[in-house]
């Protein structure tokens, strides 16, 4: 193993490694007898050093070995600042690629390998399959419908009267909270501004253009000055910078409804013979699959996502690509629709909330970076936001292969038992 | 480094390894012209070097360097064939620890450091300072409230009589479905079945007591048993083995309502000095920020979900653990209640549906398997499920010190704000 | 006029009546002074006299002529008592009727003429162009598919812990839970019982066969029974006999999901010839017209209802059959769903919640008892329940009419500007 | 009783009324052999007497006795005409009225007296003893929080691209959209227009202040007229007028977020005496009862309203003031909030859709006119619009008043309930 490329340093026990020295059995003592905190390794060792000095406490205290865990590659000096507190090492998630799959977005444009990380079985080989008939059927269309990152604080007014009256202020000066919101960040751009009253609790909904950051940490910033501003302006009093309006990690019917992040549309068109070949089915049982599970089924569940498996694809590309992965939930709000045509299916999946960045987050980190670079979008686009939106269109074409596959597989299932019966019959 | 630890024979051109050999640059020739699949490689090498090959194939194609994504340790004989396709690496994911925190729940009794993967800086130090509140406070008391994975396959009959006699059919047939269900696994019970109809739509809920499994296969396989038995009986016709009212990885009433895979509460008490001390807070505002964020915002956003961040943790755990990420979006289904009290407050978090298990899926993967011992809950349980709902408990906790540590953090803000305000009045 | 049909006793200053007398025009003085309050009139004088005292005195208070609502020809002795306090008059709704239809139920079966009062223009007319299609197709079937009206009292526990003894103590103590529930009627079976937790709140919900009641009182007497044991035997202390869980007049997706009241299908197939003879339109239109307008939209809508207008229909019966208007919004969860066939379609109204009655509440006015009449289902039914049942399917049908013109209609229209599209092109 | 008071002519067989004729025998025969239809009588005989012809076809028919629906006072010249077909009588409901009420609006000022048509004891009662105890608050206030009626045209698009270019088409004509709308309309102004993507289908929300109408007629024909130039112009198909993103007589989340016809708040602070006094309660468990019933229970129970019940008084409201029922749903969405207060509590209810208006629909028919009077709301206000507004901000004191009571009989009985358990412990 060369050098650079080995995992220097957070192997357990290096040989020679002459860290187990007389420091580091005090720290120990004093992890033990709580006179140090394991947050604060890193004040008295390098990073990758305090890493291993607390794995190794964990082991103790736990009685488990984490060797695999404790070897890694990614550089850690930024990560312990920016990622992760109380590290211990990583988690290796086997990452597989599926594709090549054609989109053709306003952004993404081209034949890309989709970096997929994942644990669960035949995931990879479902989206690849789906990579295959939409590369064949000449490509993924791809929009994107929204972007604006939101956040929603909320306030607390003396009446109803007042609650009307901070709102009514709210909208007569929309400019200067534009203004006080923008002072905050050199790239955001607030772009929309909503406002909700419920009894006495107000909620003012502020969206972003954040270019290419998925910009909740710039768009909460921004919040903060502009939620100062309307209480010291109203007199109503801040009670949470995140009301739940935004409406962050929950699924909620207004990011479907109205988006948040980047909302994406993917569609493809198949003929009856790519949907004979690649998928063993017919259309007319692909559109019975969609419309009797993703339509009528989640509707009865008196569900907000009508797909067959989006958050599976969401995720896998979330984790690889440095994604938050508990953004993954937003994908399981997609719509799947199949409409019938005379000459095969229209296939096509609605992402509402795609919560995605290229800069900042986990797409630093190496791994995730350099499947942000198999995908050329690591980092920030030209002009801004066009790396973020390639993103969001990718995996919008990601979804739409794992559904079509999903659903294929479902429906060639259903006709191999339908020809059961009948031979039972 | 120690050989055995070493991720060898992925590190992009060992020095000596001998591979590059003409066998690999004819796979290579074919991998170009079509001949060989990508998929295909791992029938002419072995794992690693079918990995490696690929990876190599890919940073070719896309212009990418994927030399990160090339180091790992994680044993992929096991991982190629059960986790996940085509793979080319992995993706390395920060790990953090929180804690200790006090769990009593009736399966988990103890303190424990809760394994958290993640790229979202503040995460692991927001949750530790839950895990010290709440350890401080007694600990935390869970409990499980469901017990029992899902699938619903979907049937199309031809008018609602029929529908309706497929329905009666079933609940007249319980005991021969049970017997049907339970003759394809050695571990599942089959312990709930609804029905429900949405016109010609039948759909038939089953629910499996899958011990220490997540379950979702064990529970396909035998719902694809029992829908060819109802099929065959009633002349339904079967259309997807999965008909959404299961329902797997949307966000959906008839989950937070009925519950999927395991149900968790969890809650604690805390006294006015505590929240003082640890929070810097005080009830009245912690119940306050509560009320009007995740009980009045949520619902005003038409959500499903009332919490802070509840899926942050559940993602960081579930990718830790080796649990199906695209499953964390349940997390985003928790509501978290504070209730005010004499002497201070009682805080809790509602899980109605965490699906995860000790065996199967990712939790073989090496550094899954480590944090999993961490824990005390790799593998079977004694008695089979302990295991799997001792995970579920620790979840729980693990989400009320992160629900707690996020509410406390905006309560303070907005207590800090509350003072300026009244400093500039 | 003969004077049993005239609405005698409450016509304005009735010639001879005699009643202005110095009695009234104390009573008057009284009520302004406030030394008597307009709930007490009963208390002085006979039912229609106190009726038109309050009435005038309203006028005078308001200066509005009241002439209209001041006639009318119900029996008012019982109803201020039973349906009405502090009566002034009636509201005149225009009743229609449309049909005949056919109804092929389980309970009812034959012809039909719907009695629908209401004030939207067209309503009557386009049911009543349903009704023709479904008996020219042979009929509307029919089922029941649930039957049970709930409670669902909430109850503060002390702690997660003490919520889950109590729900588990419920569990354990079914049948003298039932016993006990049942002591309070001398109709209603109790039929199913779930309990939830959230935090430390418990819902116990309670499901009642109420026999041809609609049956809220029923069971919120039974709730109270019920209530107090668990309060008494857990120390859970009961917060309010109505928990929302239940879920009453408001759209719940527990009641969508698990039903409440009596839930109903009802379905018709149309060949294609009858399609364009009745609904001027085609088989693939009417079809696409429910998929995008009735499915795709109400999803995307983030709605509970998946139909056209069935409320109309529902709310116009409901007022008509003396049933709780309140509830009319039930019918807005309706799912419309239409299958396209070889040989036409099949359309289908799927209702899951219809807390319809044929004895108590404002079924035994006059006008509405009339109107029952009109549908044989007036009182109770032979066997208890099949008068209530028999309701419910005939609204099921007259829905199913509703939608299936309404439709149509879109459908028609949606032709119809397509050609002249096509003309203009 | 006076002639011009009498229900004249539509009694049953009146002496000497010489209707009774050849010609209406000879119409029974035809209606009886189908040559004539039921709906065709006005084109042969004055509305009375055909409302009495067809109404004793009926009888025959179906043998019931309908005389007293054949009792009525409304003159129905114009109610055939506008407000239903195939009339037979009408059904009375009865009146009540609870009050007054002390309102503060922007529009309603000053005491009320609601007018509520129910057949549900006990209603009027309660709402009686609302405005009670918010008149001796000093009144309820009220604000208008939207305003607009809203029409949302589903069409199809032929791919996503198509799809994103019509919206893109729509958002870039507002201007021209807006003329042509409303040329449509004499009073009607388009105040909004948003568009939405599901695959194929595109939704354009159209909203309009419709001044004093409900507007849905008036929005429905400026809708036509629009889609038609979309379709014109972008080659979208129109499927449908109304594609359920409006979205009318459903519960959905689009119209709780967004607001639909009017949205109104209303809230009112109550003292620690005054709820003892009127409401045999304490502030903390109004608000306790309120917080585990109508937030969390609503919450758990999946439902888009977190009311008591609020749909009661919108019912009664809406039909003794000649709104269109099946809109009574609506009020299911409201959101009730009790904060507590260090000297009481706060109580608000938030009705985020209340299609309501003063002409049109039902508002002419002479009954419910009557009762528009009461309030001094019937007909166009002025400005124009003042008057629904002036309705909708009663309704919400209404609703208030309903709410208020209902929560404080659940408190007060789980007071007594309490005290019980105290004795029995």
């Amino acid at each position: 193993m060369t050098d650079d490329a080995g995992p220097r340093g957070n192997t357990d026990r290096e040989a020679g490694s002459g860290q187990d020295t007389e420091k580091e059995t005090k720290i120990h003592a004093q992890l033990k007898e709580g006179s140090l905190k394991l947050y604060e390794l890193e004040k008295e060792l390098p990073a990758p050093d305090a890493i291993r000095v607390r794995r190794e406490y964990i082991e103790k205290e736990t009685g488990a070995n984490l060797r695999k865990v404790g070897i890694f590659s990614i550089d850690v000096e930024r990560v312990v600042k920016r990622n992760c507190e109380n590290m211990i090492g990583t988690v290796q998630i086997p990452l597989g690629v599926a594709g090549p799959i054609l989109v053709k977005g306003e952004n993404a444009q081209g034949h890309y390998y989709l970096p997929l990380a994942t644990t669960e079985g035949a995931l990879v080989a479902s989206v690849n399959r789906g990579c295959s008939a939409i590369t064949k059927a000449g490509g993924a269309d791809v929009r994107i419908l929204h972007d604006g990152m939101t956040r929603a604080p909320v306030f607390a007014a003396r009446s109803i009267v007042h609650a009307k009256e901070v709102t009514d202020w709210v909208m007569a000066h929309r400019d200067e909270i534009k203004t006080a919101a923008e002072s905050t960040t050199s790239h955001g751009k607030m772009t929309d501004i909503t406002t909700y009253i419920a009894g006495t609790s107000v909620f003012i909904r502020l969206e972003f253009d954040t270019k290419d950051a998925m910009g909740m940490n710039m768009v909460t910033i921004a919040s903060a000055k502009v939620a100062e501003m309307i209480a010291h302006a109203t007199g109503a009093q801040l009670i949470a910078l995140s009301g739940n309006m935004c409406d962050d990690k929950k699924p909620a019917a207004i990011n479907t409804i109205m988006g948040r992040g980047r909302g994406v549309v993917a569609g493809v068109k198949l003929s009856h013979e790519l949907i004979q070949k690649v998928l063993k089915t017919d259309a007319k049982t692909l559109h019975e699959v969609n419309y009797r599970k993703n339509l009528i089924g989640s509707a009865r569940a008196g569900s907000l996502g009508f797909n067959a498996h989006a958050s599976n694809i969401v995720a896998a590309m979330f984790i690889a690509c440095g994604q938050d992965a508990a953004h993954a939930g937003d994908g399981g709000t997609c719509m799947t629709t199949i409409d019938l045509l005379d000459d095969g299916v229209y296939v096509a999946v609605t992402l509402p909330t795609l919560p995605v960045g290229t800069v900042g987050g986990g797409t630093g980190v190496d791994c995730q970076h350099e499947c942000l670079n198999m995908l050329g979008v690591a980092g920030s686009g030209n002009p801004p936001g066009k790396n973020a939106k390639k993103l969001a269109e990718i995996i919008g074409a990601g979804v739409l292969a794992g559904e079509l596959s999903l659903i294929g597989a479902l429906a060639a299932q259903h006709l191999a038992r339908a020809h059961q019966q009948l031979g039972r019959g």
